[in-house]
């Protein structure tokens, strides 16, 4: 078996048109504020079965065809895709985060997956009729998939989502991720059981010695292979020839990882994923190898995966009302209550926690795929997939906006910062600075310069706050019901006392209500944290008006 | 038809292996001077049914399935690779000096097709069954293809192996690129017409109809479309995010070129190709985006693609000296006196013609994928299949160590310069630091310091030498048998009155031969083309030691 020069040509034609259509949607749903990824779903729903097959059902057979090497092929480039984008979101993971939000991700995870469970496996176990059940003989195993099918989430399509609104790297996307991770490898286990339950491959392995295989490989790359990598980069950089070497390592360990879980039973994903996070944490990887795998892979593979969703069936004949609404009300109340109890248990405020729930509650790929084994082993009714699709699609399509709501009301760095609290100052005395930055808030905010400024001062000469990097970051807590931050920037540097003695070039003034304890070390350590690769800051200093500063500060 | 999770799995494992396998060899064969390129198809026989599949035959045909949907998926990534590979060659093309070596590579071109066809088919012909002859009714076809087999060269390998030794974009590297393009088409175009003869799928086109659909295409993408993408660039790049927007752009257009010359009968790769040449013509495109797509696909789809040459076939088993041997020396005779001739026609020195023969010899992945055809249509046995793929290998292992040797007695730069006369100094006076170079050129050639200082001045007074990009070349045609340079780094700068005003910071002493006239502008175009970026000239006043320079200098 081989591709023609016909399927070649075609092979061509339809990456092409999955690339522009990809990205013809995906910058328009930016523009309108919605995240990439959404319009790259929608491009492949308008290039797929439901609009271009049905207006050219011929042309879209040429294009798309059903039964030969073309769609072999595009299946393993898509395949591919995925596989590589968990690799790339796995490099950007910082696993020490993911640890330390441990008990919040565990929370999240175990309840996104009871409830939704509970009302999947209830509701068609007890109206399977209702649900579409196609095999009265098969109840146990189709109720069983109803409760995976709604409590399965998404990692690819959350990732990219949570990259698209510029969270990935939060403490709630942290949370986010590690729970849909934790999520989605229950939800695989258990799905390997159904499989094994309706007589499908899984390479004779039970329940636990697939349990045991996956605990085994994640704490053995995870805690052990971490460590040897972190030793064999620099060798790799030093002998081979840079970057190809360490861009052949990273993919070569990424496959073969995917290769071992998919193995097991559990989607080839997870396995680059846990990879990536493994590599990551190199500190030998430089910024230029993650760039190259980064862009290349977000820019190509991932479209063509996100575009390759829409394109498997048509959403308008094989679409039952009834079905599609039970599906969608269970789905988002399991989910988003599930995963919002399990983020409030763990001491999360209501925003936050429906935030994340939201965060959740895309089911993406995921679904899909299950959906289709589901479909082609005989479990369920072609209407049933589709309401299954339509429900990922809508999930995934709603994450960012009720995200993005929720999160307005957070108190984070980006959202507190505005373009009339930079400034670019001439002071070099650090009491004038503090004076020209108290002013600017409270000429905002109409409050008590006097008073905040005298508390600032009283802070700072307790103990100076200039740290390493160029920073100084004078704060007080205040009588404020919102927190204010302004930033003053000047080039040649304040003494603001560092303890690496380098005079201070980035001020931020952080004021916290009296009202909130834990908000100031929070915002502290945000401010911190996003700054703590000197380059950036180096970088920054470089922007020259208050628009390129925020511009850096938001994509830095 | 979609891939199971077996086949996924064996997917991965097949992938890693490719890559992991041609990246030590690649790496190994580059340690012992030789280009990565031939360790990469010689690990590709080492994991082929060479070696690894006679070895473990159950584990080969597990890894490496030759009827289910991997080989689709490999074949489709395979396809990919190649077609990106070429499209990221035409992206270095600089187009201007490609015109400018028409004359010549036309000239070798078309002689590198006119002697090794004519010995291919006058041999076929009159002694088919020497050749292996399968059906004597093609007997026309059979001499026909013959012929091509002999003179097609393979696009891919010989800018791969040009890239390796670093002459990609040279004179000589462009005389042998524009000749292999020019070659290889002619080669498709009559290839197409024995297709049509054996009743292959050609789309319905004539030839005629296929030559002037090609012409008209390549004519519209280098002079129309090149004009109009270099204005959509930077359109591109400020409404589209950056580098995402012009990545896609660069690959969508890259195979939709592909698809079209394969539709019409030649093979994709000349699409991306031109169309690569007509998007790196463009001022606009930034070096980043460059370096993303170069070394994505140098590093992970080239190496894919050179490895999976050696996976069609036993070299072993299908091995008949006589038609290999017959092969062979008609292949390297035909190819290397034809090219050869065609270069000193074209007024090029012996050394120059010969290494220009050889490299235009490797005939690569090209003639396996003529052979595969040929082989698929019943034209010809299995050990001429083997013979024109062992013919293919040697020839493309051959090439480099050839054109190195022939390359040897060439004075170019990187030829001449060597470590000890590259010299940091401290004068400030153009005077000074002449004598200081004329002295150290003398130290090591033993030649009349005294005179050539002389020289030197006198020409330095008449005009003086400081160009723009902080370079200074005081030269002189003296009494030496080669040419010799010696450079002079001063990061303050001497002033050599350079037409932009700014002082000169490196200094090449360039001293040619009384008895060869034209070396001296030769070399002075060479030095200023080198360096006509002046971030390349920053990069390299930043080195601190003669090594660091040396280095830097060879890879910009």
């Amino acid at each position: 078996m081989q591709l023609t020069s016909e399927n070649i040509v075609t092979f061509l034609l339809s990456i092409s048109l999955m690339l522009l259509s990809a990205k013809l949607l995906g910058e328009l749903f930016n523009k309108i504020g919605q995240p990439a990824v959404v319009g790259e779903i929608v491009a492949g729903i308008i290039l797929g079965p439901t609009i271009f097959g049905s207006l050219l059902p011929y042309s879209f057979n040429w294009l798309f065809p059903q039964n030969n090497g073309v769609k072999v092929a595009l299946d393993g480039i898509v395949n591919l895709a995925v596989i590589l984008l968990l690799l790339v979101s796995g490099l950007e993971v910082d696993l020490s985060v993911v640890v330390k939000e441990g008990k919040t991700a565990f929370l999240t995870g175990i309840m996104g997956i009871i409830i939704p469970f509970a009302l999947g496996f209830t509701g068609a176990y007890f109206f399977p009729h209702l649900l579409g059940i196609k095999d009265d003989n098969l109840k146990l195993a189709f109720a069983l998939f109803m409760g995976i099918a709604l409590s399965i989430s998404a990692l690819p399509v959350i990732v990219k989502t949570l990259m698209d609104l510029g969270i990935f790297k939060t403490e709630i996307g942290y949370i986010i991720v590690a729970a849909a991770m934790f999520n989605d490898i229950v939800g695989w286990l258990i799905f390997s059981v159904i499989l094994s339950m309706i007589g499908a491959n899984n390479h004779g392995l039970t329940f636990n010695q697939t349990l045991i295989l996956l605990i085994t490989f994640t704490l053995f790359v995870l805690l052990i292979l971490r460590k040897i990598i972190n030793k064999i980069i620099p060798w790799i950089q030093k002998n081979l020839n840079f970057p190809g070497g360490v861009l052949n390592f990273i993919l070569i360990l990424g496959f073969l990882s995917a290769a071992f879980t998919e193995y097991i039973g559990i989607h080839a994903i997870f396995g680059s994923f846990i990879m990536g996070i493994a590599i990551g944490d190199s500190v030998h990887i430089k910024e230029k190898t993650k760039e190259i795998i980064q862009q290349f892979i977000t820019n190509i593979f991932a479209p063509l995966f996100f575009v390759s969703i829409g394109l498997t069936v048509n959403f308008i004949t094989n679409f039952n009302f009834l079905i599609v609404a039970v599906i969608l009300i269970f789905a988002f109340f399991g989910k988003v209550i599930g995963c919002g109890i399990g983020a409030r248990f763990a001491g999360l405020n209501k925003n936050d926690s429906l935030a994340i729930g939201f965060g959740m509650n895309s089911r993406g790929a995921m679904e899909i795929i299950l959906g289709i084994l589901a479909f082609q082993y005989g479990l369920i009714h072609a209407n049933v997939f589709v309401a299954l699709v339509i429900m990922a699609l809508v999930t995934s399509v709603s994450s960012a906006p009720f995200m993005k709501y929720f999160l307005k009301a957070r108190e984070s760095l980006l959202n507190i910062l505005s373009p009339n609290l930079v400034l670019f100052t001439n002071f070099t005395d650090k009491n004038e600075v503090i004076r020209e930055l108290v002013n600017q808030v409270s000429k905002n905010s109409k409050l008590n310069s006097d008073e905040i400024y005298r508390e600032v001062i009283e802070r700072e000469n307790s103990s100076p706050t200039g740290i390493a990097n160029y920073l100084a970051i004078p704060h007080a807590r205040v009588d404020i019901s919102r927190s204010a931050i302004a930033i003053a920037i000047n080039k040649k540097g304040i003494n603001f006392e560092a303890s690496d003695g380098t005079p201070s070039r980035i001020i931020f003034l952080l004021l916290t209500p009296k009202s909130k304890n834990e908000l100031q070390l929070k915002l502290l350590v945000e401010i911190v944290n996003k700054f703590k690769d000197k380059q950036i800051v180096e970088q920054l200093l470089l922007s020259s008006n208050t628009t390129d500063f925020m511009s850096m500060l938001k994509h830095s």
